[in-house]
């Protein structure tokens, strides 16, 4: 088979595709922006809902990717045009590739923290995202503070940068909840004696074992408190002082804590926009990339020969993202062998 | 191709595997126990979050189905061998059918409403189910009491069969969240002047499109209480009086209804559990098929020649379910081509 295709974005869902589409004999060039191969996933210490090492999914994916793939790293793809059925797919370097179908599997970043001013990051030194304890679960097996201590209170705040009209990301990010669940019964299980609270607005445990998850932390002593935080302060003798609305109780709850810990949603990536905008293709209410059809076609957008797998369409778990990879490959195949 | 794949349940995931299969050149045979295809799909009037008709889905899945795949409606699997990589189908009438792959997608049946007795399905006459409601919307537009009159108060109660140990349903059945802000949307919409309150513990709206949903409910004047039924009776002037344990504001509430709407959950199908008995699979801690990976292989089961897909591995919407469909057709291909 001689046919090609341009897969953007080398996280698990461009691995995926990359994978399936190179063992049907197609040749496939996979594009990623970042030195290595993995994306998000890479950040990640364990994964819910099973808490298995993320780099495990990441290596067992890799494991399947044929050998005639041609990966291109550090390769930011920032143009695509169409003509005749062939797609030209230009790099920042100036080069140009030439493929038969497109997918774009481009992924989400994390909301940028600091955006959220109020909430301390980036101004007091332990406040930190879910993803900077995933970093220090990997590299110590527990959180510690910035000085070295243990926290004797840690306090995980739901939502930052998710259904939150004031920084513009209306949208639920469906898989903090359950990140901060699980990270919540990692820290009790690493330091029995810390205290730890989750203030959340809906506690979302929709999928297959969450809700055994969320069952877990409260069995491990862990306390789930309804609330927003209004914003994180200095305490006097140290420590971080918190002021959460707690929407049970109906009334503002303050708190003293060592360690804030902020579970940041998925935000569209200005790379996507660059492709979509160079292709003609729309966004949705949310900012990610719009598919065909949201019951039929999620795997396809507007344009024939280009086809979009993973979190680049919104926010989407790992199992998800492969589905969806795998979705995409079959199409991309009935597209470039028509019966 | 001579190769043969028996897909049992002609739901919106079995079509969609079939239609995949078939393009592909597989000689496929569909197993449907029910008269007709099209699974629960077929019992809504319209689909959340775009409320498209529910008919259309069904009829775009079925308008790709190859002409070649065998259609074996009213047919019941109930007993499947493996011998040399042949499966033997066995169906109730006694037939049998060999294949040299099986795909599962046997999908769901709806939660019981009358085991939660003190909700009053089945002694009340105006306690009804969301599919009830959804067969009074295909039928007339709006829902109607038993005696003809007009709902002038609607109280729609989330998490029925879920998240329930008492039940031993203790998962959550991620769908009904957003079928009930559909449908009390669609109640609003329909009879303006009608008060319409939604029970809920947590709102799981955490697809793309469900917040604006949540929102526009909201707007339309739904009034949404975070609280559990404990139980329906009967007013003394006609009518039915809910007690609700509202645990935000955290004091028992009582409300005079006219119409209650049970959104009822998502549970393991008997004839699931008839066909992984056969083939010695096991089912998960929710009573689902289990998967071989709940990351990387969510569409294959232990047994190799054996997939599955949609929601017999646990709840699901019609878009994961179509994704995951896709997914287990490019593995039965690949598993029927090694490369």
């Amino acid at each position: 088979m001689d046919k090609s295709v341009a897969v953007i974005g080398g996280g698990v869902a461009g691995i995926e595709t990359a994978a399936t589409l190179s063992n049907l004999g197609y040749k496939v060039m996979l594009f990623e922006k970042e030195k290595e191969l993995g994306g998000n996933v890479l950040g990640w210490d364990r994964l819910f809902p099973t808490r298995r090492p993320a780099h495990e999914v990441v290596s067992n994916s890799l494991a399947t990717l044929n050998s005639t793939c041609e990966i291109h790293t550090s390769t930011t793809v920032n143009s695509i045009d169409e003509n005749n059925g062939i797609f030209n797919i230009g790099v920042i370097s100036g080069q140009h590739f030439e493929a038969n179908a497109v997918v774009l599997s481009t992924g989400f970043e994390l909301f940028p923290a600091e955006k959220k001013e109020e909430y301390g990051y980036g101004i007091f030194e332990n406040v930190i995202t879910s993803r900077d304890l995933e970093q220090m679960f990997r590299k110590h097996g527990k959180p510690t503070m910035v000085n070295g201590n243990t926290p004797k209170r840690v306090a995980f705040i739901h939502c930052v940068g998710s259904r939150d009209e004031k920084v513009n990301r209306p949208y639920c990010s469906k898989v903090c909840c359950v990140t901060a669940v699980k990270q919540a019964l990692e820290v009790k299980e690493a330091l029995p004696d810390t205290e730890v609270f989750n203030f959340y607005m809906d506690l979302r445990m929709f999928g297959h074992g969450y809700e055994q998850l969320y069952k877990e932390a409260q069995m491990h002593g862990v306390t789930f408190v309804r609330g927003r935080l209004s914003e994180t302060n200095e305490a006097t003798g140290g420590g971080l002082v918190i002021k959460v609305e707690d929407t049970l109780a109906g009334k503002p709850m303050r708190l003293t804590v060592d360690l804030v810990v902020l579970m940041v949603g998925m935000n569209p990536r200005p790379e996507t926009d660059t492709i979509l905008n160079s292709l003609g293709l729309p966004k949705n209410e949310d900012g990610f990339a719009a598919v065909k059809d949201v019951h039929l076609d999620f795997t396809k957008t507007k344009t024939k020969g280009v086809f979009i797998a993973g979190a680049c369409t919104g926010p989407n778990n790992i199992t998800d993202s492969i589905n969806a990879a795998r979705a995409a490959a079959i199409q991309v195949h009935s597209y470039l062998n028509p019966q």
